[in-house]
């Protein structure tokens, strides 16, 4: 199996002389070899099989320094299924062909087959991974991935110690089961999680804070080396504590708090914000944070830290986990109940928390003006009878070869070369079930002209069901973008005037609230072909995601290995 | 999506043109198009997601005639899995790529990509079709494959109607999780099946024939549009009818009868035998049979068809079907109890059915003698503290890239050049578990000198635990075999005396009882890359099988899309 191609020796030979010139810079090229497989593991106590790496659930952390180039070689050990792992907040600046997108960037990589990903993480900031082919991240493909500042650099702001909090969703339906649901008619939905989990590890059948609870839920008893024992988290008194917080949830927006203790939020999907501080924190799937939690609490207790479901009606319990104060023993429980999740349809709490967030002094700021706007309605619909969700009338369908190959090698006939509109009919009410239903299934992409500036209003609107409209964090690949403003009801022409110009956060993912929009800038300066997204897993499976391609023919040699399928795989290489 | 390349073109003008040449010789080219596709499907009243194809499970039908061309465009609908089609029992003379063997004729069909196989259908007999990747049949991907006589051709018996058994087993753990457990160490069997099924139907919860039991199952109470429902065979009185059986359980060796009636067994795998009556007929995984059934008893009553498993202690109950003589109502339940399974240890039973099998006078004779003889042991085995299957201490694990491409293209590195040895050391002792059990993993293939004669011994042995040898269905692409003979324990050198020459039977799939061997004979002379392995699908998935190239570099034109995969995908094309 395996051995060397022309190519991939040529690329070897590449890779080296780039780790020479890396190494003399002081930043460095760092090796990894990672298997992705299925294997038995009890996230939540209760065993099912999961989607790990190099055996471990989560997969590995990776830890690396702004400038580092990352050469991951990545094989695939699962049976019949092809894999693709996306490295989510890392732009992939000149190297779109590494973005880990199936059908975008690359194709999935076969069973029995290894690509090499080698990308270069350019900026210090809390990221992370996962898989990005059918709903393979739901199923347990994900890790967090952590950009420490430059040697010699500083972050702009100080703490004593740090902790990865990688928060996710799980459901006891095989994602294998949950797709085939969400695509059948009548449709199945794929429910609310059975569990939070922390780090991987929750509790389904029993409970750390079950005598603060009303329900007949038991005690957990852990001896400590469980796959679902909580990991705790151990601080020293009156030290500040830098915690990461990522979000790969399939579903649930999720609140985090902390009992008797404040966070200053310092950090936004890898960019520096104005700190400022909380008693709880909203985060979307696709999201990250850095919060700074100063332990000043009495030290002869612990505390609960908290996760809990907001934006749809909870029907999963709080993920716990404890903050554990030296000398006091990790094994005593806190003494009051765990931080009580706000009510979760209090949009008001969220919105307020959202708008909180400004960059950091000094950040980058936006052009002024645009070259371009998409306004982008979501919509539930039904197509033939399936239930889908649709973007300006437009259910996207992934085509088998990669739009990157396509596009940069004129394969004309692999999508649809009709681009979807740039807006939707005025006259659609937003407030009411869709009257127009008939949406269809597309693969047309959005060509941005290279380097111009693109406004993307993302326009809410009610479901299929009478009085329902729900929350999407949107995610962007390869670039970040500014969030402008949300607004209620329709984006009009009159609400561009109140855009934050000043310092909107610079971001890759953005919420729209119910009813609502939320405006972002970019700046299409990244040559490559980039989703664009909602992050819950199964509406992008139902449809809900753009793809947006920009200076296409700009990109440099893309390896052959990943394009080795579809149109690309049969008459390129 | 899509979209012609000129090697398709190019393809579908010879398409064109060979179609021409076939209508002007009396046969013809059917095309289909199918959709392989993860349904909701309740097969044993039990709903399971279950591999279908065009909303249909088990799949629909291919009925053609002798000479036909099957031209066959194969869309991938699922989501992350490629999948293959293996025509079992077609031998593919000319059409090594069409074989469907994953890894060994072709790369998995991506999700979203069509692939067209194209092959002649050059005898009549009972076939069939299934997935040929993972364990996708075992998930449910198969059908009936019936070939008809050539127009002016007569089978050499008569019948008035036929009927089609296709028998499978179901389990309710999902292949995928049970793949995961095979490959895990601890290692977890995957049990006996849940259900047997009769043409995709058959009853988990309750029994037809409840009332002749001592359990506690309850009597089925069907409207007749269940999914699950039993198809009745609707016959006349004093008639006859060929059923047309064929076994693709994944794991259970079976036995049919039916109640009051005998069958002549007159077609075993595609080939004519010498008509032999039984009361009851053995079926494993990969084989076919025709029997006649003369509707010579009371047509006021009704009979049971029923299933069993034999080799294994069974733990399954019976599927049963009824036989409904005209004009008694088909909702009229036998009078009696379903026929009894023969004890599924009673080996002699079995082997005396199977040594009653012997091919129809006129039938082709193999050569007297062989120009190779490759003895194969088959063991179980640890390796890694992983559970497998070795046949001479290998344990096969396909590469990424086809052999059939690797080969003919020579791609050295892209498996194994050893060949794996034509014996096994003479010290083994097949009554005892292995001695020897540090077997190793390979993909080295049995390279054959083409148009030679090759015997193949299959000897059994004892597996990991003490006194146990189990049963085990060899299946051959490519080819049929002349199955010579069958002995008890070691074969030794003075066994070829006794081998048949005479009449032995034509067929692809050939069993080994416990501890015993059986002597295979064929012929090398359908160039190509051809697999050879137990049937039993779990046992392939632990490595049990070997693969046999023979005259690669006389295939033609390989299509393209059939090797876009591994080295071949990357350099070749």
């Amino acid at each position: 199996m395996g051995g060397k191609s022309w190519g991939s020796r040529a690329l070897v030979f590449w890779c080296i002389v780039l780790s020479l010139i890396h190494v003399s810079l002081g930043s460095k090229a760092r090796h990894f070899k990672w298997e992705v497989e299925y294997m038995y593991r009890s996230p939540d106590c209760l065993e099912h099989v999961v989607m790990g790496i190099n055996g471990q659930f989560p997969g590995p952390t990776i830890r690396a320094k702004a400038g580092d180039t990352i050469v991951m070689e990545l094989t695939n050990k699962l049976y019949t299924e092809g894999v693709v792992i996306h490295w989510h907040g890392i732009r992939q600046l000149g190297t779109p062909w590494a973005d880990g997108t199936a059908s975008i960037s690359q194709c999935a990589i076969n069973p029995g087959e290894t690509f090499k990903y080698r990308f270069k993480v350019d900026r210090p900031g809390t990221y992370f991974y996962h898989g990005h082919y059918g709903m393979q991240r739901s199923a347990g493909l994900y890790g967090s991935l952590i950009v420490d500042v430059a040697d010699g650099e500083k972050e702009p702001f100080h703490y004593d110690g740090e902790f990865d909090l990688l928060l996710s969703d799980w459901w006891h339906l095989s994602v294998h089961e949950q797709e085939v649901g969400l695509s059948s008619n009548p449709f199945r939905w794929v429910g609310e999680p059975q569990t939070l989990l922390i780090n991987g590890r929750g509790q389904f059948n029993c409970s750390l804070a079950a005598k603060f609870s009303n329900s007949s839920v038991s005690q957990c008893k852990f001896r400590g080396n469980e796959q679902c024992a909580p990991q705790i988290l151990h601080v020293h008194p009156n030290k500040t504590y830098r915690l990461r917080i990522a979000s790969t949830t399939a579903l649930a927006s999720l609140n985090l708090a902390i009992g008797g203790h404040k966070m200053l939020v310092v950090e936004a999907d890898g960019n520096y914000v104005q700190p400022f501080a909380v008693n709880d924190l909203d985060i979307y799937s696709g999201e990250t944070y850095s919060v700074l939690v100063r332990t000043d609490q009495l030290p002869s207790k612990n505390y609960w830290i908290s996760i809990g479901v907001r934006g749809r009606e909870p029907k999963t319990a709080q993920a716990l986990t404890i903050l554990n104060y030296f000398p006091t023993s990790a094994s005593i429980l806190p003494v009051s109940q765990p931080p009580v999740t706000p009510r979760w349809n209090d949009y008001n709490h969220s919105k307020a928390f959202t708008k909180s967030i400004f960059a950091l002094m000094g950040s980058p700021q936006p052009p002024k003006t645009n070259h371009r706007r998409i306004i982008l309605l979501n919509t539930q619909n039904k197509i033939d009878g399936f239930t889908k969700w649709s973007i300006n009338n437009v259910s996207l369908v992934l085509p088998p070869t990669p739009y990157l190959g396509s596009i940069k090698y004129g394969f004309n006939n692999a999508f649809d070369q009709k681009h979807p509109p740039d807006n939707y009919d005025n006259n659609y009410d937003i407030m009411k079930p869709p009257v127009n239903p008939n949406s269809t299934h597309g693969n047309g992409i959005y060509t941005i002209d290279f380097n111009t500036t693109v406004d993307v209003i993302l326009q809410n609107a009610n479901a299929l069901a009478k009085d329902v409209s729900e929350i999407h964090p949107w995610h962007l690949h390869g670039h970040d973008f500014w969030v402008l403003g949300y607004g209620e009801g329709k984006f009009r022409e009159e609400d561009e005037k109140k855009f934050n110009l000043k310092n909107p956060p610079l971001r890759n993912t953005a919420v729209i609230f119910p009813y609502g929009w939320t405006a972002l800038r970019f700046v299409a300066d990244n040559p490559g072909a980039w989703a664009f997204h909602c992050h819950i897993e199964p509406h992008l499976h139902m449809g809900m995601g753009v793809v947006f391609a920009e200076g296409v023919h700009r990109v440099g040699k893309i390896p052959k290995t990943a394009l080795a399928c579809g149109l690309t795989g049969n008459k390129l290489n």
